[in-house]
């Protein structure tokens, strides 16, 4: 029996890419550029926290990492002389991404049985504005700043574990994405499969279905809910 | 104008006092006994906690603390004999500590115009369970573990405000402890004094007043939040 949820948050609760579009949109008139530049932005994500992973720098926040990246990319679409403040804004983008439909609704149903936590590589900061947005209550926001690793380095879900005097087994992590899952289970975790098949857009190649024996494989949280109670 | 309050919890949200002595009154049958017992056991915190911040030892949950301070009031009481499991559960009588009546629905009051956080001694595991039986809505439990410093070790303040993105000045604290606010204070963050004149019993001597010209001074948490709002 699992007593707590590890969520993961990007992909699998909300909509970056829709999200960081649409509040692109005024900076960048037509839609394909707007999602183009989500996805631009999004691409400089994880080779940013291999860098800390691999010790190259010491660890520092997703917000930290965002603005890095924001810098990289804005020149390469005609927004290179927009200003500090601009900048400082558009990081805080996405402190105010979408939730799936499912996800408000399914959060608090299974708060009333489990343990609900987010567990994701953004900062505390992103994740506490986050769930005001998005309508999360979570019982304990986790992840990379309060157990100092990027998933998916398995120290951050040992860390999360500890932190809720849970055995690992105890614990289930839950992901739209198969190599998040794949590295939980390394740790002794459970783990179920949310897929999201749009969440690079309607061309998405990758995390299309559960790549292996995942303890549930679910359609949305309302059947991830059901499957947990069944 | 502030935008996160960090709430002491121990003596401030929770009468730790009587909800340790109802839980060991089956095993210490009187009233007056279970209250000494709760007394002793409370009255080993500090000197634990001073270990960990005099660097005497490495940083180490509540939860330890409370057990290695446990062990050592038992025989004192007559309980010497409490096997491993009794003892582990009695340490769980800290995740079961009721609110003082005024807090649960001042609380949510509060969360609808600041951010509201746990910054408490007590550890995450705790902190977790302790808000699910009391009824709180934090949207963050930041504390000693998250933080990696024990109150009131300045360290522990400002980097609570530093996971919120917040400067110091924009964080207020607020607990029933004089002590505690000045720390507070010391590291740039307003303070609010809660008066619980009975967090020791009826013979309380201490921290029945504000010591200094705190920015707020509250009679309970639904006064705390008019004073906020005027």
């Amino acid at each position: 029996m699992v007593k707590a949820l590890l969520f993961d948050v990007f992909g699998t609760l909300v909509d970056w890419r829709g999200s960081i579009a649409r509040q692109m949109r005024p900076h960048l008139g037509d839609e394909a550029r707007a999602l183009a530049f989500a996805d631009a932005w999004r691409g400089l994500y994880e080779p940013a926290m291999q860098a800390v992973r691999a010790g190259r720098r010491p660890f520092v926040p997703l917000d930290v990492l965002h603005r890095e990246n924001l810098d990289r990319i804005l020149p390469d679409f005609g927004l290179g002389g927009l200003g500090e403040a601009a900048r400082q804004e558009m990081v805080l983008f996405w402190h105010r991404l979408d939730p799936w439909p499912d996800v408000p609704e399914g959060l608090a149903a299974l708060k009333r049985t489990h343990l609900v936590c987010a567990h994701s590589n953004g900062n505390v900061a992103l994740m506490v504005r986050l769930a005001r947005h998005a309508g999360f209550v979570w019982d304990m926001i986790l992840g990379a700043e309060v157990t100092g690793h990027y998933k998916p380095e398995p120290r951050s879900y040992r860390r999360a574990a500890e932190l809720l005097a849970l055995a690992p087994g105890d614990c289930m992590m839950v992901a739209a994405h198969n190599s998040d899952l794949a590295a939980a289970r390394g740790c002794g975790l459970a783990a179920a499969f949310v897929a999201r098949p749009t969440e690079f857009g309607a061309g998405q190649t990758t995390d299309l279905a559960a790549e292996a024996d995942w303890e549930i494989v679910a359609d949305d949280l309302a059947d991830l809910a059901r499957r947990l109670s069944g």
